[in-house]
């Protein structure tokens, strides 16, 4: 594996898990008001035409950060219209 | 251009917009408390990295939608270390 591939790779796994500590917050405090509702129904349907991007080019990093990408930010959206 | 690149494209820009109401929202309201650091500490260093990748592979549309995501997610980190 070149190191171009690894760069792409590690900025794949960042972004995805960076998600997850948000979805830990609005867990635990059920609190959502400063965040933004255009920002994760955008965020989700971005993120999910990234998931069907990466069907289309059989690229299996993509099709995997963008499946797990899709669920955290749709649950975090789930818990911002639930909890507003 | 085919499908699946336009698929790709819109994938980018929608990903890449979705930052602003958040932006938007924070820089009105100054209010960053349900807004998680550890989020926007590791989506702004994903999306740099996104950015470095784009470079290295010569990609222009990965450069422009990182570069602007980058600045966008930044912003929002500041406001977060500052308001919070």
């Amino acid at each position: 594996m070149d190191y171009v591939t690894i760069v792409g790779l590690a900025a794949a796994a960042i972004t995805v898990f960076s998600l997850f500590p948000q979805l830990v917050k609005v867990w635990k405090t059920k609190s959502t008001q400063d965040i933004s509702l255009g920002m994760f129904s955008l965020f989700s349907a971005g993120v999910f035409l990234w998931f069907v991007y990466g069907v289309l080019m059989k690229d299996l990093p993509i099709i995997i950060a963008n499946f797990f990408g899709f669920i955290q930010a749709f649950i975090i959206l789930v818990f911002k219209v639930k909890y507003k």
